[in-house]
């Protein structure tokens, strides 16, 4: 993050709870960077992270998101020819680099996270409807992540440009989990981001009935 | 938000740039809620999470979130057939109801989004790749919005618990979107929620190679 915000406050009086320095470090001012500085990001930081959005809401407080933190030059090597030409260079940059995972299993260990109903875990013996709910709330941790890596005062590059079932053959061969995403993590470097591209209004998204 | 802290802080120096206030609003103290006062969300209320999470990043700036506020009585009452029972009276009762829906026709926008390629939305032509792009992307900003309504000091009760297909029939017989989640939001009320319960730790999330 600059510190600067780009982004103008809204109209009128201000209806969030959240002061305007945390609206600015996750949403305003934070961008998707391009580029790092060469300061190393922890596994510190990455617990503090992980430490604040486990958190978030999930169905069944199912918690499928795992995160692996490819970090030595021999892992960076094995996850390169795996992403987009286009998003090659950046990822070899970065200071460390996340690939976030479903674990299409994670049903398993519904007897201690939702130890209230132990069936529910048998609600999940179709492995295709287990898969669509494992993608779906470990997506929405995701989300969750990247504003946590934004509220580390980092910041997070997500990448949707790289081949999902060359990454999951390299790093997860179990076969029990599924990739979503990757996230350069770091400082944002020089040039870091071009100017921020125009978003929807709330007449073009929000509609009452 | 009760305003109390329910978890306790981390061990060691706070690693995170986010306040703690704003840690405890969005995470540590937040919780989904189950019941809820009779106070009402405006749509000014929703327009202005609108406003903050909209800065979320997505794939190809596409954005494809739409979000459906069910407010009426007579609107309620479409909705409700299509709720799981144990997800009825809450439902019935909350404030406001939003239905978080992936807009499958997204890249019909990518001109005005993503102006610096051009040919984008024909990268998108295919159907079935839009629909997993559209939701991927829309559960993404999902997670932006439920920690956006808790931005606004108000309780989120998001809910897996309904007929997809119903409620898009119901509300969106367009063909062009997908129905992801719905979310009660209002003020919690009495006994809104039981005991937290267990989050995974680092070690069982975070691998580092």
């Amino acid at each position: 993050m600059t510190g600067v915000a780009e982004v103008a406050a809204p109209a009128g009086p201000d209806l969030l709870a959240l002061d305007r320095a945390a609206q600015d470090l996750l949403f305003r001012a934070a961008r998707t960077a391009n580029t790092f500085t060469a300061e190393p990001v922890t596994d510190a930081q990455i617990a503090a992270v992980h430490d604040l959005i486990r958190y978030g809401p999930t169905a069944l407080n199912g918690q499928p998101l795992r995160v692996l933190l490819v970090r030595s030059a021999a892992a960076r090597a094995r996850l390169l020819p795996h992403v987009s030409a286009g998003n090659r260079a950046k990822t070899a940059a970065a200071p460390l680099v996340a690939v976030l995972a479903a674990d299409v299993d994670f049903h398993r260990r519904l007897p201690e996270l939702f130890p209230h109903r132990p069936e529910a875990g048998r609600w999940l013996a179709d492995r295709a409807e287990r898969l669509a709910q494992a993608r779906f709330n470990a997506t929405l941790q995701a989300g969750y992540f990247l504003l946590g890596v934004r509220a580390a005062g980092l910041a997070a590059g997500p990448m949707a440009g790289f081949d999902a079932a060359g990454v999951r053959g390299e790093f997860f061969p179990d076969g029990r989990h599924e990739v979503l995403l990757l996230v350069n993590i770091g400082r944002p470097g020089p040039d870091a981001w071009h100017d921020r591209l125009p978003r929807l209004s709330a007449e073009e998204v929000i509609r009452t009935v």
